[in-house]
C-alpha cells in the first residue's frame, strides 16, 4: 500500500531540479514541471537534494536508553564486561524493548532512516522480553518505517544453556534472521556456535547475521569457518558478517584470501566505520562487489553514550574511517548507508528512478557530498509516499 | 577589558546550579542565589550546563572555503597531491584569508570556541597574504575571540627557497609561534628544515608549534630530533608537536622512550582524533602529565570536505578514536578540548571558577558527557563577560 504525491523541484542524487509524481506509493514519473492529478497532495522541495531512504543496516533497538533519564557510563574494558554489565541492568533500570525500540525507531525516521534491520537479544535471563517488545514496535510502525529483526545471542550460546531453544523460539515467533556472535571470543567453542547458528538457520530456512569482533588471526579462522558452512550449506547470498574487524587488518596476506572467498560466496559485510578498531577496507570490498552496509550498532546504551541514529553522520564516519576526501569516495560511503543497506536487506524497487518505492529523504545541500558532511535537518521524509517527517520532526511520536 | 553580567542558574561542570556573577569579564561571585547589582545585564541558564568556552588549538583558518559556493573535492591521495592543489588553488578559486578567516571564526564563535590558535600558510607562492588577512581578521573580531598565529611553512621550507624569509617576515609582523611540518617526509632534509625552525624561534624569541605526520619509525626520528634541540636549546614547554601519528605506533618500544622524552621536556601534542590515522593514545599522555589539546585541523577546504570548526564535535572524535566510553573517559576527551588547550595555549585565569576569565559556555545537557555526544546548539557563548552568540547564532558577522 501507498499514497499518492507530488513532490516539487527537487533534485535527485544532486541532478536537475525536477517534479516527482508519487503513485500509490511508487515513483510514477519525473520531469521538470509535471502536471499535478487532482487532488494530490503537493509538497515544494525548494531545489533540495532528494535521495533514497537511509538503510540502517545494524542497530539494537531493544537497548537503547534513548528518551530515558541520564546514567554515569560506567561498564568495564572488556566486551564481555560490557554484556554483563547490560544483562544486569536490564530490569534494574527497567530498559523495556518496545518502549526504547519505539523512541529509537521515532529518532531513526526523523534522521531519514526508512528501513532498519534490528539484532534484539535473545538469552536465558531475559528470555524473548527483546524480541517480543521489537515486533510490537515493528507493528505499530509499519506504516512509517520497515524493519527485520535478527535473533541475536548476546550472551553466546553454548557457555549459557538454554539459549539455543530461546533462539529457535524466536525464530518461530517472527525474527527473520539467525544472529550470532565471536565464536571464539566469546563462546569459546567455534564449532558449537555456528553449529547450532547454521543449524537454526536450515532448520527455519532463515537468513544469517553474525557479529564478528575478533581481530586479526581469530577473527579470520571464525571467518574461515562461517566461509567454510556457507559453501557447505548453499548458503551464498544468505550471510552477512558484522563488523569484521579482522578484514582491517594490515596484513594482506591474511585478508585478500577471506575477500575472495566472500565475494566467490556473495557473503555481505556491516561496517560501522569504527574509528578506534580495525575496520574492513570499504573501497576495496566495494570494488570487489562485496555487498557492505552500514549501521549505528547500539545507540545511547550501556554500551556507551555516542550515537543518534542517523545514518548520514554514519556515512560521515565511514568516511572519516576510510579517509575518504574526494567527493568520488564520499559518494562511496554514503551509497554504503543507502544502496549497500538495500543490497543486504534484499530491498526490492530501492532508489530515486521511475518505478522506485516511494522511501525518500529531501534536505538541503548543494550535493551528496554537502549532505554527509554537513548532516542537516531532513526536510521531508516519506514513506510509501507518505510523509513521515517534516523539518526534522518525526510525524508519528513515541511513548 | 570585560563586562559584567549576571548568570542565573546554570551548573558549573555539571554539579549543583548556581548564580554565576561576572564583574569586569571576569567571574566575581557563584552562590545559589545571588544579588543583582544594579543595572546589571542578567542572563537566565535555565538549569544548563556552564563550561568554559572551547579552546580550539589547531587550524587553518587562511585555507577554509566555508561560506563559498560548493566545490568538488579532487585532490590526490598524496599529502604533497593536497598541499600542491591547494597552492595551485588559492587565487585560481579565490580563497581570500581575510574573509575567509573571518567567516570561519564567527562559526568557530557559535560553537562555543573561545580561543583559536591558528596556522597559517607562509609560501613563496602566496607570500604574507595569509598573515595579513588572518591577522586582519584577529583584529576585527578581538572582542569576541582569542586568536594564536603559527607561521607555518605549509609547502616546505628548504624545497622551496625564500620561504625562511617570509617566515621571518611573519614572525616581525606579528605571528607568535614558528611552525614546521615534516622535516623528513616533506622537506626530505631533516636537519635543513629543523635548523631553520628553531632559528627562528631563536631569533625571534618564538615557541615552535610543528605539523609532524610522519608515521612509525620516520615519524619517531624526527620527533627525536625536535626533542633534541628543544633539550640543547632550553626550550622545555616551548614545543608542540601537532598530529604526533608516530605516537600511535602499537611498538611500544618505539613509543615509550618518545613519551617520556615529551614528558621530560614538556614537550606538548596536538590531536584531531584521527579515525584513519596512528593516533596519540591520549589517556597514556594525560597519565603521564604530557600537555596535550585538540583542533578541528581544517574545515570545508580543498584538503576535503569535512568539519564544522565545533570542538565538543571534536571531543566526541577523540572519544571515538580512544574508544572512551565511560563518562569519565568521554570527560578526558572534554578536557583535550578545555584545559588542555588552555594548557598548551598557556591562557590565564581559563576556567569556571572563582576569579578565572569569564571565557563561557551554556548549554543543554546532564553532565558533560551528554554534551559530548549531544553536540546541542549553544544557548551562550561568553567572552570576557559579553555574550557573543546566543541559541546557536553569533552576534557578530562575516563578510
Amino acid at each position: 500500500m501507498g499514497e499518492d504525491l507530488l513532490l516539487r523541484n527537487v533534485r535527485p542524487m544532486g541532478r536537475a531540479a525536477v517534479d516527482v509524481l508519487i503513485q500509490a506509493g511508487r515513483i510514477a514519473a519525473q520531469g521538470p514541471t509535471l502536471t499535478a492529478p487532482p487532488g494530490i497532495a503537493t509538497e515544494d522541495g525548494r531545489g533540495m537534494l532528494l535521495l533514497p531512504g537511509l538503510v540502517e543496516a545494524h542497530t539494537h533497538l531493544d537497548k537503547s536508553l534513548w528518551g530515558m533519564p541520564y546514567q554515569p557510563n560506567i561498564a568495564g574494558p572488556r566486551l564481555i564486561d560490557k554484556i554483563d554489565n547490560e544483562r544486569a541492568l536490564k530490569r534494574a533500570w527497567d530498559i523495556d524493548p518496545a518502549r526504547q525500540s519505539a523512541r529509537q525507531v521515532v529518532q531513526s525516521i526523523r534522521m531519514g532512516s526508512t528501513h532498519i534491520r534490528s539484532h534484539v537479544d535473545v538469552d536465558t535471563d531475559h528470555g524473548l522480553w527483546g524480541i517480543e517488545g521489537v515486533m510490537a514496535t515493528r507493528e505499530a510502525y509499519r506504516d512509517a518505517i520497515t524493519m527485520d529483526i535478527v535473533a541475536f545471542p548476546q550472551s553466546g550460546i553454548i557457555r549459557r544453556p538454554g539459549t539455543a531453544e530461546l533462539m529457535d523460539a524466536a525464530l518461530a515467533l517472527g525474527a527473520e534472521h539467525v544472529g550470532g556472535i565471536d565464536p571464539c571470543a566469546i563462546d569459546r567453542d567455534p564449532k558449537g556456535h555456528l553449529d547450532v547458528v547454521f543449524g537454526l538457520s536450515q532448520k527455519h530456512g532463515r537468513p544469517v547475521d553474525i557479529h564478528l569482533h575478533e581481530p586479526g588471526e581469530m577473527g579470520a579462522f571464525s571467518m574461515d569457518l562461517i566461509i567454510e558452512r556457507t559453501r557447505a550449506l548453499g548458503m551464498a547470498g544468505k550471510v552477512t558478517i558484522s563488523h569484521a574487524f579482522c578484514l582491517g587488518s594490515p596484513d594482506r596476506d591474511l585478508v585478500d584470501p577471506l575477500l575472495a572467498e566472500l565475494a566467490a560466496l556473495d557473503i555481505a559485510i556491516m561496517t560501522t566505520g569504527p574509528a578506534a578498531r580495525p575496520a574492513p577496507p570499504v573501497r576495496r570490498l566495494v570494488e570487489m562487489g562485496i555487498r557492505i552496509c552500514a549501521g549505528s550498532d547500539g545507540i545511547r546504551d550501556t554500551w556507551g553514550p555516542y550515537g543518534n541514529a542517523d545514518m548520514l553522520e554514519r556515512a560521515m564516519f565511514i568516511g572519516l574511517r576510510n579517509n575518504f576526501r574526494r567527493d568520488e569516495e564520499v559518494e562511496i560511503a554514503f551509497a554504503v548507508c543507502t544502496t549497500g543497506g538495500a543490497a543486504v536487506m534484499r530491498l526490492d524497487g530501492y532508489g530515486t528512478d521511475i518505478g522506485c518505492v516511494a522511501d525518500l529523504l529531501v534536505l538541503p545541500g548543494a550535493t551528496i557530498t554537502d549532505a554527509v558532511v554537513t548532516r542537516p535537518a531532513r526536510a521531508f521524509v516519506i514513506k510509501h509516499g507518505r510523509v513521515v517527517s517534516r523539518d526534522g520532526q518525526a510525524l508519528v511520536s513515541a511513548p
